[in-house]
């Protein structure tokens, strides 16, 4: 296998896999990604199936409240994305057609609304948990759109992706359990599609230097999982599947308490969707008629 | 039919339809809504078979310079969404973590991103047809997520939806054709779902005085069509698909010419999704199993 980013970049595009808009990172999908992403998602479902997780959708947008309660901005501030818009009046409203026609920036005449991009597709789900748990604990699944400011002209580095995850929380001997089974149930999925799948332990992008000891906590501890496969690079595997153990983070901030009252605790495991189509595209072909029949079966391609 | 808004609402709660986030218009749908959804959007999609669209995908972010060419912040600026992020520096960022700890506010440290939240589900499409079409022209089917900064309690009314569109791009004659046809199809497949629908002329909530002006032209030009079905009131019913000719607007800025060299003429037209979802909720009732079989079948319940 050759990895080449350009190559593989206009591969894509001249297989009509992507569509180049002008943004880093933002390109559209053509129908046969969206083929592949989608047989991939219901393979997701029908693997999950008896675990019983509620179906939910959140859009883009999360509110400015949350991104701010739950500390993102300490930890990730060059990653996100804050919505501002337009609350002026006419004069002003002219000023920005006249900004914008010379050429100037006219952004100095928003405000800020009351949401931010979702960075993290369970964020908006952990506020729904707040107060008691029944037992056991809830399983809840969703797939939303989110958002990372990290421009880049490498494919599987987006801005805006799609993420597949299901959101666990219980006690924390279930909570772990559970997140030590999907681990070996995703890698099984994946490496039944042909995906030189391995798992790591990681970290996430903290900023700044007290970031890099967060991130080291992370990983001494191993709150963090990442399921890797050469897509870009051989020697540094893409991620396309993570798992994260937040043990009280989010339970505490949103008062998740467990059936006999206490703590609760909380995991989230994610697919990123477009890094798992493109995962295998780089492993079988930019053309999936020519894929191997079992992995168009599965993906009902 | 009863209708009240905060009944309508409740309702939608109560039944696990909708959940609510905090943000006006920014609620989260639950699996029974994104059913529906689903089953309506494939049964446009059956619809639609023959017609040999082109199937694309877009993030829902969009070029801030694609904003700007087609002059969307002199037409909706107060309906806009700016992405902001943050480039600074470890002392910044510090910053930033003291002032949301102490509750003021830290957005003026952001900077804009050379990404705009995507205000209308055909925009990034435009770009794709620059240079000259081939014979007949082409049609082009979407997708996306869309941003409008109108926060409000009225179920019908979000900052954040689904639009799946269609988008032709030909001659003057086949475009206003196809809209035409289009618009008698959107009613019969709408009216086949059991929904109260009519179609009007109607115009686009442009901006200020200036903008009263080039709405009422619109109206006169016949430029927009929408499809209404009553939601929350019979007065005022809620416009659930909407049909724009644009005539030479987006072929001018772009350069889309037909096959003989003449400017292209562009149209779309768009079902929102999430309007069709809640006007068969209300419509049908907030328990789809007792929805009338025929209505059932065709969106696969």
């Amino acid at each position: 296998m050759v990895y080449d980013i350009d190559t593989f970049y206009q591969g894509l595009v001249e297989h009509g896999l992507i569509l180049p808009t002008g943004i880093r990172g933002g390109y559209g999908r053509g129908a046969v990604f969206e083929k592949i992403l989608r047989g991939f998602n219901e393979l997701v479902s029908r693997t999950a199936a008896d675990d019983g997780a509620e179906e939910l959708m959140f859009p883009p947008i999360v509110a400015r409240q949350l991104i701010e309660k739950v500390g993102y901005m300490n930890s990730f501030p060059q990653l996100a994305g804050s919505v501002h818009s337009f609350f002026g009046n006419e004069s002003q409203a002219r000023e920005i057609t006249a900004r914008t026609q010379a050429g100037e920036r006219w952004e100095d005449l928003l405000d800020i609304t009351e949401v931010m991009l979702t960075p993290a597709a369970c964020y908006p789900v952990y506020p729904i948990f707040s107060g008691l748990l029944p037992q056991g604990g809830r399983l809840v699944t969703v797939l939303n759109w989110v958002y990372r400011h990290e421009p880049s002209d490498e494919p599987t580095r987006l801005q805006s992706f799609r993420m597949r995850e299901f959101i666990r929380v219980a006690s924390n001997e279930d909570v772990v359990q559970w997140r030590n089974d999907w681990l070996q149930r995703s890698l099984d999925l994946l490496r039944g599609l042909g995906l030189d799948a391995s798992s790591d332990v990681a970290s996430d992008p903290f900023f700044g230097r007290a970031g890099k000891m967060m991130a080291a906590n992370q990983v001494d501890q191993k709150l963090k999982f990442e399921i890797l496969v050469p897509v870009i690079s051989q020697e540094k595997p893409t991620a396309i599947c993570s798992f994260n153990w937040h043990q009280d983070h989010f339970s505490g901030k949103f008062g998740i308490r467990n059936a006999d009252d206490t703590l609760a605790s909380t995991a989230c495991l994610g697919f990123g969707l477009e890094r798992v189509t493109l995962a295998l595209i780089k492993t079988h072909g930019f053309d999936p008629s020519q894929w191997p029949e079992a992995v168009r079966q599965q993906l009902a391609l």
